[in-house]
């Protein structure tokens, strides 16, 4: 959440204006953390190009916004279009289609379908708060204290409707005075660690170093600024049967240099997270992303012109190499039948 | 090498000018790949500018830039205050307390110590670029026809006073027509990957690929563009007794990923680069540099105004996790018994 100078706060994305339909509306993640903007989105085809440029990004966050963008599609009179389009927009993101059926299947057969479409959106929004807060709580024993946790990409409250999931239990801990503090690796190529989470821990007051990508096994041998690394924590975009997890590229090179050191590393993620048609991490769909975002960085040229680059957005780390996953319900460990125990919970 | 349009081709240091003193010259590599510029040093403090703001970087171009600015220092009447200040502009490469040390050593006992001091440094260049044949030569049979190569940083004719040291094999390979791939770490935070390694494999027609440092393990997991990696071969700024090598930050962390999915994990350097005085990795110093190099890539600010950074230049890759150390008299197990044979051979 964050909190304006003038004292209004804001989650990631919400809904604004009389119904029906309200205004969806997100903070737009592109031009953070130099510009504080809102991007508003009154259609289903802007809500898609907001979540496939990224102006709205994170596992929960593009959840919520996929379930708005299917609302939209129910007061545009067109839900199965509008349902394609979303599913189409970032293929990895276990949240998105798991939020368009949910919103779809809630509204189709409804007598009073549009406003079944944004009720049951909002309520997927509010669910997505509610089980960050408990993951925050299940997850802040974790971290000792004056603790230092290193964490990859954004998993804090942008990208989440509000609180976040790896970066929940940090805040807890840091509101409870116990101390703490963290790495945020950059994580090229878009930066989501320098830019995003670095934004997050800095408004909040949270101690912090943005560390390059090819810090990682420096920072989890214990060289980096703030020395021996307690705990890593990460976020989720996929969670398979098996206990595989996908999450933004790099996530599976922190886990393999974690469990090399001996440093314990915890995955957090809702259950809505998890797919179980997806048996193992090879079943799970890898987007690959364009050229631009490697070539360019906050408009800087950065590669050779006439160099071809590659561009994959997520890889997945293997159950062996996670201590725990940090779900609503409690902290299972990567097995299927942990899995299935807290799914069907769910 | 570097083949000018106008047919004119250049090593990475050289010197120009009627005796004594030549002027010492360098290709700009803070300019490239956008430009091509000439670095032109008449005096040992610039010569000590241009190593210490990374004009010339890489282990052997380093050595040779310092050995001209040894004898810089003699011509200017001060080589002790020059040996010093050389010594202290990058702490980690081997090569230049080598470089000044011989240079000095030669020189400091001589009648004509300024004319020997300039062809004791020029005898040390071209001994770097017949290192880098031999080794090129010794490291050619480990890529296979069509092979794939991942490199991390630039070990080039850039790092070296031409041929390179980890590019050396490839460019032989590729010029016997054998086919060769590559796939080039982007190596943040100075992009060296995407801006110099690229730069020289677009030059010379290799295809190759520049991926995000967060790649890693995918690539080695053979998900990247040119699919399974045969063989991983990097540089060195180092190597220890024990077979430790510091090299540029996140070759510990290829290393390590390397040896976990089963590609062959080399590295290429001349025996100049082994510190025998060095038992073991901890030994070696670790540069930390400026911030601006983390928050700013080629002019734009890549990380959120307010977070503190950290950027150790180096890292040591333990060796277990290194097949084999490919040298000027062969390649070895990375074995104290193995270094120091080798290095009583030089």
């Amino acid at each position: 959440m964050y909190v304006a100078a003038e004292g209004k706060d804001y989650r990631t994305v919400w809904v604004e204006g009389a119904p029906y339909p309200p205004v969806v509306h997100m903070i737009d993640q592109t031009k953070l953390p130099v510009h504080f903007e809102i991007y508003a989105s009154a259609r289903v085809e802007t809500t898609y190009w907001a979540i496939k440029d990224m102006i709205v990004r994170g596992a929960g966050a593009i959840g919520a916004a996929a379930a708005f963008g299917m609302a939209q599609g129910f007061s545009e009179n067109q839900p199965e279009e509008a349902r394609n389009l979303l599913n189409n927009s970032r293929p990895t993101a276990q949240n998105l289609s798991d939020a368009t059926r949910r919103v779809y299947e809630a509204a189709i057969g409804s007598e009073r379908s549009v406003r079944t479409a944004w009720e049951t959106a909002q309520a997927l929004a509010d669910e997505n708060v509610e089980a960050c807060e408990k993951i925050s709580k299940f997850g802040e024993v974790l971290i000792p204290d004056n603790g230092h946790v290193l964490t990859h990409c954004n998993a804090g409250w942008l990208a989440m409707v509000n609180k976040g999931t790896a970066l929940g239990p940090i805040y807890n801990v840091h509101h409870q005075g116990r101390g703490v503090r963290v790495t945020a690796d950059e994580t090229r190529p878009r930066g989501q660690g320098a830019l995003l989470t670095a934004w997050e821990l800095f408004n909040e007051g949270v101690p912090h170093v943005v560390a390059p990508d090819t810090n990682i096994a420096y920072n989890l041998q214990g060289k980096g600024h703030f020395g021996e690394v307690n705990v890593v924590i990460v976020g989720a975009d996929r969670i398979a049967a098996d206990g595989s997890v996908a999450n933004k590229i790099g996530t599976s090179v922190v886990a393999a240099l974690a469990k090399r050191y001996g440093v314990p590393f915890y995955v957090a993620a809702p259950t809505a997270t998890i797919d179980l048609a997806c048996l193992d991490g090879d079943a799970i769909p890898i987007e690959e992303r364009g050229e631009e975002e490697v070539k360019y960085l906050q408009g800087a040229l950065v590669v050779n012109p006439g160099s071809p680059v590659q561009n994959p957005a997520f890889d997945v780390t293997p159950p062996e190499d996670i201590t725990g996953i940090i779900t609503e319900h409690g902290i299972i460990k990567p097995t299927t039948e942990e899995i299935l125990r807290i799914k069907s919970a769910a």
